[in-house]
Parts: structure tokens; C-alpha cells; sequence
């Protein structure tokens, strides 16, 4: 049982845990806290929160978890407002895409990673953002991929693992680097690529056509260009070396596919296709 | 009404084609032509042929009109195996996702396009493939391109025309060089870049993992990288120059982007993705 819940940033994410905790009925309150007093107002019109404040040092204040789940750049910030009203005996995670960068935050603002903090990401999300796009069964199925530092107390492990466990998820734990380093590959990579891609499209002279024309496939692949922006911003630059080394590896491997075209070189193209195809068929199904 | 109609190639496209001229009950018999006996047997034991003919000189006789529905790679091939038995009463059309190259082909088998000839590309498809992918709905709202050549009679355009309309969806022209401009942007591109990103994921030695993580996004921005490895490596040989058009000024644009993370220079980056989401947004809804 929570007692107080303190979501700072009521979005997809943070909107949708708290929904998801609600109907599982084991929270008393959920605090929503975070800059703009209209959004709040609306997650408390929906029902989301039971409380908004735009003050996080008193948002925090009285908190059993306060979850941060505002975009990963705006953690620092947010840890620095929190740093001096926060108890020792709350437990402080997060649910941000990279982690890497959200523990040098923490580090960089508390001087000592708090036994009490514990990052978390969930593998979770639809291209669609803010609270109005929430909905409590987002979870359900999907993994939470929990970071613990070597502070973080086996206690505030099991606590941040049994509240997203109420949510119908699976949660698992790796490093940090590790996570970022697969995140890098399975999300964030794949992001930049359909947006990138819509973006060159977007400034062909026929692209009225172009999007006309474009159909039930282009719409799946290119789903993700539809995320917020600003969130893809800060994951892009907060993940900057993982991402880097994994978009080379892409490039490297486009270019042989552009050369082989060039070539007429049907064997390589037929090669690689042929691998993507049982491989994802192996691992995606449909 | 067509009383005999010859497809050649009974896979998703083919199969489709002749389930929903049968549901909308305007064809008489549908014979369906390949090499592979095996495979047209159970074309026939589904039900979606009513008879089946590996000689395709033989197939085509008799037809009101023949649909050649062979990854384009085959369809020369095909052309020069009915050329000599094809009646010139015949309407031959096609199903290929390249029209420059089938347009060609057509030339160098016949010498000079048939008046009954009028390429088409219907832009609908799933990952699937194979008769046993296919189903009636397939075309339902969705657009068929015709790329008539200049010696495509009206008669024989108004034909092919109205057998597709017959399947609910819309056909619309084009000519056939703006067609493979339109598809290497919108069709061709993004499913090169879907099978090399999954190919370059299946080369990570924590590939188990890797994929093991990936969530809904990846799901739907690889499915295009299960469709069918021999036709895509058809496509790309058969689309060349449009495609290597469209993959340079990717390639360069995705450049960019690697430039800006590497920099740090998100103003870049948010300007990209936000182009990107209003434009897709503005096109493809969700």
C-alpha cells in the first residue's frame, strides 16, 4: 500500500501508472506535480491525481515514491527542486529512457546516489503523449527494466519492483549502461530513423503525393515519428554515446545495401533480407 | 463480366485478386498459372483458382485478361513464355511494385506495347505472403495505380479499370517513371531500411536480448522487414535509380542528424522531429 504517490510530470507514462495504481487500488493518494498549472488541472479533472502542485519541493513533501516522469531533460532540474525537501525515507525513481544519464544527474545534485533512489524505464509507450492519452492498462505485459546503483537499498528495490509489479508488468533488472546500450538499438535508433526519414520526405517537391500515396506499411513504420518530440530530443542527446555507436554500425551496414544496389549485387541484398526476415519473424512473429 | 480470367503468379496480390473478383461475383473461371504444381494445388484446394495450368502459354489461352502477379524480377520471363500463344483480344495487366522496368520488359518480348497492355500496381499488401495470406478484403479502400503506356488502348484501360473496382478499391493513373519515384520514397526506401536495421540488430552479440526488449514501436516500425526477401531484392534491382535517389538524400539527411547528436546541437534536432510528427500527423493520423 502507498500511502502518497508523488508523479512529477503527468504525461502518457506518468498518467498512466497512476491510473493503473488506482484501479489496482493500492495508493491513498496520487500527488501530480510539475510546471504547468492548466495541464495539471486537466490529469485532476480526469481523475488521474488527487492533488496537484506546481511547487515540487511541497509535492514531494510527505511522499512514500515520488516518481519522476518528466522528459530525461528535464531530471537534473527537477532533482535539484526536490533535493532539499525530500525525506530520506522516500523512495525516489524515475521512469526515463535513459538511464545513464538520469544516475550522473542524481549523482551530480544529491553528491552520493540516495540508498533511496532506484532508476526505472519501462518498455512501454504508444507514439501518442500527455495525460488525455493515458490509460491504466499501458503496462500490462510489458517489461520494467529497474537500474539500481550500487547504493540503491534492497528495500527501495522491492518497493519501486512491487508498485510497477500492481501494474500488470514484468519487471527485470541490468545495469545501466547495458540498458542504454540496448535501447539504443531497440528504440532509440529506430526513432531517429523514422524521424529522419519523414523529415526527407517532407521536403520532396511531390510530397503531397508522396504521403498520399504511402500505405498500411509506411503508416506502421514511420508510427513512431508521430512521438513528442521534445522527449526524442532529450533521449537523443542523453544517450548520445550509445545512440552514436549504434547509428555508424547503421550507416556502415546501409551503405553496403546502397553500394550492392549500385553494384547489382541481388545476392547481397537477397542475403540480408533473407537474415532480417527469419530473424524478426523468430523474435517479432507479427 | 470477365468468363476467363488467367492469373499468373497465385501468391498474396494474386490470391486476393481472385478471392474478391469471386466474392463480388463477376468472373467466370480463374485460372491460376506458376511454375510450382505444389503451390497451385493449394491455390486450388482453397478454393481461390478453379484451375490450374503450369504452362503458361496454354493458361493464357482463352483468357479475357491475364494478371501477372510474379515478383517483377519473373516478369520478363513470364512475358516471353505467353507472348507467342496470347490472343490479341487478351487484356494483359500486372501487379508489379515497379512499372519502368515491367514497362521495359513488355518492350523487349514484344517488340512494340500492345495496345491490350496497361501495367498496374495495386498499393496494398501485408508482411505475408503466399495464397494462404491472402483474402478477399485485401483492396477494400485501397489505391490501384495504372501506369498506361502510350499505346494502351482506352478500351483495354476501362477494362482493367473496372476489374479492380470491382474489389472496392480506387484506381487512379500515373505515369509509370512518376509512379517509381512516388513508391522508392514512400515504399521501396523504407522497407530497405527495415531490413537493414534488423539485420544490423541480428549482428549484435547480445542480439538474444536485444530483441528480446524491444517493444511495440519496434514491432510495427519492422514489420515491413518480414515481407517476403525475394520480391524486395526484385523490387530494389528493378527500381535502381529511384531508389539510389531517394537512399542518397536519406543517407545525407540521416547524416545530418548523426552530425547534430554528435555536436550536441539539439535546436537541430527538435526541428527535424517536429517537422516530422506535424507532417506525419497531418497525413497519416495515427
Amino acid at each position: 500500500m502507498i500511502k502518497q504517490l508523488t508523479i512529477i510530470g503527468v504525461g502518457l507514462i506518468g498518467g498512466s501508472l497512476a491510473r493503473a495504481l488506482k484501479r489496482a487500488d493500492v495508493v491513498d493518494e496520487v500527488v501530480g506535480a510539475g510546471r504547468d498549472m492548466q495541464h495539471l488541472q486537466q490529469a485532476l479533472m480526469l481523475g488521474v491525481v488527487d492533488r496537484i502542485e506546481t511547487d515540487l519541493a511541497l509535492a514531494v513533501q510527505g511522499a512514500d515514491i515520488v516518481v519522476v516522469a518528466t522528459p530525461v531533460g528535464a531530471v537534473e532540474t527537477v532533482f535539484r527542486s526536490i533535493a532539499r525537501s525530500l525525506s530520506p525515507d522516500t523512495i525516489l525513481t524515475d521512469v526515463g529512457s535513459t538511464k545513464v544519464s538520469v544516475i550522473a544527474a542524481a549523482q551530480a545534485v544529491f553528491g552520493q546516489l540516495p540508498k533511496n533512489f532506484v532508476p526505472g524505464h519501462p518498455i512501454a509507450g504508444t507514439e501518442k503523449s500527455g495525460v488525455e492519452a493515458s490509460f491504466a492498462e499501458l503496462f500490462e505485459g510489458r517489461r520494467i527494466i529497474l537500474t539500481p546503483t550500487e547504493n540503491s537499498a534492497p528495500q527501495a528495490i522491492t518497493r519501486v519492483r512491487a508498485m510497477w509489479e500492481q501494474t500488470g508488468a514484468e519487471v527485470v533488472e541490468t545495469g545501466a549502461e547495458h540498458h542504454d546500450d540496448v535501447l539504443a538499438a531497440t528504440s532509440h535508433l529506430p526513432h531517429l530513423l523514422a524521424f529522419s526519414l519523414v523529415d526527407t520526405l517532407a521536403k520532396l517537391d511531390d510530397k503531397q503525393e508522396v504521403f498520399e500515396y504511402a500505405a498500411g506499411g509506411f503508416r506502421d513504420f514511420t508510427r513512431i515519428a508521430s512521438s513528442d518530440p521534445e522527449v526524442w530530443h532529450d533521449i537523443c542527446l542523453h544517450n548520445r554515446s550509445a545512440l552514436l555507436k549504434m547509428l555508424e554500425c547503421f550507416e556502415t551496414d546501409l551503405d553496403k545495401l546502397r553500394q550492392a544496389i549500385a553494384d547489382n549485387d541481388g545476392d547481397y541484398l537477397l542475403q540480408v533480407f533473407t537474415h532480417a526476415k527469419v530473424t524478426r519473424d523468430q523474435f517479432c512473429g507479427s
